[in-house]
C-alpha cells in the first residue's frame, strides 16, 4: 500500500467509528433513559480514544510527509491529505494531560452554570469559567505553536478551518456599523402581525413539518426527525437525523425549527458520497454548514414566496381560518424585529448583533485583554452600543449561552459567517437559475438543491471555505450582499 | 500492570465497543431508516473487528498464561480468566478466511431463504444451505482442534459454555419419551376457552405492557419498551430495551411477549455491576437466558395465580365484560395447547419437540451422518415421530426457521435447556421462601426477583452452567423436574 493508501484506510476506521458515536450522540438526545447516562459516557469516550489512537500513530507525520511526496494524487486526494494534516495537527498539538483537565473543567464549570444561570449568580461561576479560560489559553497557545496561527484562530480553526480575524474583523466592523441604524429602522417600518389562536396538535405539527420537509427534498429512508430538548441535526449522511421540539400554543418555532435543521441534513445527505468516511468528503466547517441551515430558513422559507405556499397548507392542516392565516399576516410573523437579550430569541436582523458581541469579547478573553472580571460590564455596554438596550441581570447576559462554560470557545462568529454566506450563495443561485425563486413559491425545491449540491454540498471539503464561496458566487464572503438582504426584507418590502 | 490487570483493561475496551454495538444493532432493529443498512453494517463490521484485534494481539496466549500464573487473584477474577480463555480460544480457533467464506456464505444463503421459504422452494435453497453446511462443518472442526471437544459441541458452547451432548442427548431422550403422551394427554384434558373480543388499541396494550414491567420491577431509567418487526431484548445492562410487537385483534401475544422479554432484561440488569465490561460479568449463556424469560413468562405469568392478578386489570384496560375475560379463560387461552408445524407459535408442551427435532437434525448433519438430500424427510418422520403430525410442505417443515440459513448451528437446544432450566429454578425459589407464590398472586414480584438476584443475575458467569444450576437448586439439570411441572400444569389442573 502506498503511504496514501495507508492514511486513507486509517481515516475510513476513524469515520466509521465517528459515525457509531454520532449515533449513539443521537440517541443519548433523543430516548435514551437517564440513568444510562454514564455507560452511554463511557462509550463515546472509548470510541473517541480509539480514534485518537489511530489518527496519533508515531509513524502518521511520516506517512503524510511521505504521501504529500506522491505524484500520483488526483485532486480530491491531495485535498484529503490536506485535511488528514489537518486533524492530525488538531489532534496532536496539545498534550494529552491538558486535554484532560480541559475536559474536566469544562465538566465542572457546565455543572455550576446549570445552576448559576437560573440564580443569576456570575459569582458563583466566575471561578470555574476562570479555570476553563485559562486552560482554553493553553491549548489556544499549544496550538499556534503548531499550526502557526494566534491563539484565537487556532481555536477558531477547528470550527472554521482557515477563519481568519482580520477578515472577520472587517465583515463584523461593516455589519456592525449599519445594525443600530437596521434594527431602528426595521421596528419603525414593520406592521404588528395579528396572534394565531391555537392549540396545535403535536401530531398535526410534526406532519406538517415532515410533509414540508418532503418537498424540501428529505429522503426518509435515509433519516428521521424525532423530538429533543434542543433541536439538532445528527447522525450521518446515510441516516441524517434532525429533531425539534413542540409548543402546542405556538407552531411557529417547531416549524421553522424544522425547515432549519433540514438545511442541515440536506447538506449531509448532499456530501459527496465518494469520499464518504474521508475528511475530504466531511462538511467544509461551521459557517457552511449554518449557511445551509439559513438558507433554508431564512432566504429561502422566510420569504414572501415560499410562504404564499406554506400558507394554504397551514390553514388546512389547523383549521385557521381569517386574515391572521394569511400569507402576508405570516410574513409579519416570521420577519418580526425586536430588540431583546436572549441570543436563542433573536429574529434575523438582531441576531447578528448578539454574535459580534460575543465575538469580541471572547477574542479579548483569549488575548487577555479583557479579565473575566470585566465581562459583566463589557457584555453591557456591548449591548447598548450594538442593540441600543442593556440586560437587567447577568442571566440575560452573560450567563445565557452555555458556550463559553462548555468549553466551545471560537465557535459564535460562524453563526454570522453563516448568515452571511446563506445570503451570498442565495443571491448567486437564484441569478444563476431563474427557476428557483418560482419553485419556492409552489413548494419545489428541486432547482434550489441541484445548485446547492453542484456548489456547496457535493464538494465536501475539496475546497477552503474562501475557494468555495469564489467558485460558487463569483467573490469571497462580502458583507454587502447580506446588508443588502436585509436591507430589502427589513426596510423596503 | 500484572498480566491479568492488562488483560482486564483490554476486556473493558472489548466490553464496551461491544455496549456500542448493542446499541447500533438496537437501533437498526427497531427506528433505522431502511436506507441506512449499508452503512450500519460498515459500522457494526469496524466495531468487531477492533474488538478481534484487541482481543486476537500476538501476547494475549502469554498474558493468560503469566496471569494464570498469578497468586494474587481472587475467585472472580479466576473466573474472569477462565472465560477470557474461551472468548479468545473462539476468536482464534477459527482462520480468518474461514470466517469470511461462511460470513459471505450465510448472507447469501439468508437471502435465497428469504424467497425460498414463501415459495416453498427446498430445491433453490439447498445448494446455498450446503455451502453453508460445509463452512460450519470446517469452523467446527477448527474449532474442535482448539477446544478438545467434538465439533458439534464446539458449535454449541459458543451459545451454551461447556454444553455436553452426551448431557443433552440423555435430557431430550428423556424428554421425548413423555411428550408424546404429554400432548396427547393435554389436548384431551384442556377445555376449550373463549374467544376475547377485540379491537384491542395499540397505545392500551402498551400501556398494560409497561404496566406489568413496572410491577416486574423493569427499572424505566435503565430502559426502554419499542416496537420491533422480531421482539428482542437488546441494549446493555445500564440501557436494557426490549421490544415487542403489537396485534390489534389479539393483545396475548404481544402481552406475553412483553413479559417474556421482561425476563431477559431482569437478567441484564441484574448482572454484576461490578464487573461490567468484563466477561465473568456477562450472563452465563443462552439457556440461563432463555431460563429466565421462560421463568417469568412460563412459569410465573402463565400460572393461575399470576392471571388471577391480571385478570381484573386487563378487564379495565380494555374494557373487557363477562365470562371470556374471567381468570379462569385467561388461563385456558395461556395454556392451549395444539399440534402444529411451526415453531414459533407453538405452545408449552408442543415446543421440546421443535427443539429435539431440530437439534438431533443438525448434531446429525455437522456430523456428516445426515445429507441434506435426506432433510426434508428426515424432518417430516420427526416430527410424526414426536408431535405426531408431518407438515404438507417444506414451507411449515424444513424451511421454516432462519437459524441454519443463517449460520447458527449449535443454537436450537438452548431453547429447551432454558425451559427446563427455568422450571428447575422457579421450583426451588418457591420452596425457598413461601412469599413468592403469593406474591405473584398480588402482582408483587420483588420476593421472586431477590432470590434470582442472589442466585443468577448476580452471578453473572463466575460458575458454569452446571455449577450455578447446582449451587441454586441443589442439582444439575434434571428433565422430571421439568416434567413435573408440563404434568401438573396441562393434565392435573
Amino acid at each position: 500500500m502506498t503511504p496514501y493508501r495507508t492514511l486513507e484506510s486509517r481515516f475510513t476506521r476513524i469515520g466509521t467509528l465517528g459515525e457509531a458515536a454520532a449515533m449513539l450522540q443521537w440517541d443519548a438526545a433523543t430516548l435514551m433513559p437517564a440513568g444510562s447516562a454514564p455507560a452511554r459516557a463511557e462509550q463515546m469516550a472509548t470510541l473517541k480514544v480509539i480514534s485518537h489512537e489511530i489518527l496519533n500513530q508515531d509513524d502518521t507525520g511520516d506517512l503524510l510527509a511521505a504521501a504529500d511526496a506522491q505524484n500520483d494524487l488526483d485532486r480530491w486526494q491531495r485535498a484529503n491529505l490536506r485535511e488528514m494534516r489537518r486533524d492530525w495537527l488538531h489532534a496532536t498539538a496539545v498534550p494529552p494531560d491538558l486535554i484532560t483537565a480541559l475536559t474536566k473543567a469544562c465538566s465542572a464549570c457546565e455543572m455550576v452554570w446549570r445552576k448559576a444561570r437560573p440564580q443569576n449568580d456570575w459569582q458563583a461561576v466566575q471561578p470555574y469559567l476562570q479555570k476553563v479560560l485559562d486552560l482554553v489559553r493553553e491549548v489556544g497557545a499549544a496550538k499556534a505553536a503548531r499550526l502557526g496561527k494566534t491563539p484565537y484562530e487556532s481555536l477558531l480553526d477547528e470550527f472554521e478551518p482557515g477563519g481568519s480575524t482580520v477578515e472577520i474583523d472587517r465583515l463584523f466592523d461593516d455589519l456592525a456599523g449599519m445594525l443600530p441604524g437596521l434594527i431602528e429602522g426595521a421596528i419603525a417600518h414593520q406592521r404588528a402581525p395579528l396572534p394565531l389562536q391555537g392549540p396545535f396538535p403535536v401530531a398535526t405539527q410534526r406532519a406538517v413539518g415532515a410533509e414540508l420537509m418532503k418537498r424540501l427534498g428529505f429522503d426518509f429512508e435515509h433519516g428521521r426527525l424525532d423530538v429533543s430538548l434542543h433541536p439538532f441535526c445528527g447522525g450521518t449522511p446515510d441516516d441524517v437525523r434532525i429533531t425539534t421540539r413542540y409548543d402546542e400554543d405556538d407552531f411557529t418555532g417547531a416549524l421553522m425549527g424544522v425547515l432549519h435543521e433540514t438545511g442541515h441534513a440536506m447538506y449531509e445527505r448532499g456530501l459527496p458520497a465518494a469520499w464518504r468516511r474521508q475528511p475530504v468528503g466531511d462538511a467544509r466547517g461551521m459557517s457552511v454548514h449554518e449557511s445551509q441551515s439559513l438558507l433554508v430558513e431564512m432566504q429561502a422559507c422566510r420569504s414572501r414566496e415560499f410562504l404564499e405556499f406554506a400558507a394554504p397548507l397551514l390553514r388546512e392542516a389547523f383549521h385557521g381560518k381569517g386574515p391572521a392565516w394569511e400569507a402576508d399576516n405570516l410574513y409579519r410573523l416570521y420577519t418580526r424585529v425586536e430588540r431583546s437579550f436572549i441570543r436563542v430569541d433573536a429574529d434575523e436582523v438582531t441576531y447578528p448583533a448578539h454574535v459580534i458581541l460575543r465575538y469580541r469579547l471572547e477574542k479579548a478573553m483569549v488575548a487577555g485583554e479583557l479579565k473575566l472580571d470585566d465581562l459583566p460590564a463589557a457584555w453591557n455596554a456591548g449591548m447598548r452600543e450594538l442593540i441600543g438596550i442593556a440586560p437587567p441581570t447577568d442571566r440575560e447576559g452573560c450567563l445565557q449561552d452555555i458556550h463559553w462554560y462548555d468549553g466551545a470557545w471560537g465557535y459564535f462568529p460562524t453563526y454570522t459567517l453563516g448568515a452571511m454566506t446563506a445570503a451570498q450563495l442565495f443571491a448567486a443561485a437564484i441569478r444563476a437559475n431563474a427557476a428557483i425563486l418560482p419553485g419556492i413559491a409552489k413548494g419545489e425545491f428541486a432547482p434550489l438543491f441541484a445548485w446547492l449540491r453542484a456548489h456547496v454540498h457535493g464538494k465536501g471539503s475539496l475546497l477552503t471555505t474562501r475557494e468555495l464561496l469564489t467558485e460558487a458566487t463569483g467573490s469571497p464572503l462580502d458583507a454587502r450582499i447580506y446588508e443588502e438582504h436585509l436591507r430589502r426584507r427589513y426596510l423596503s418590502a
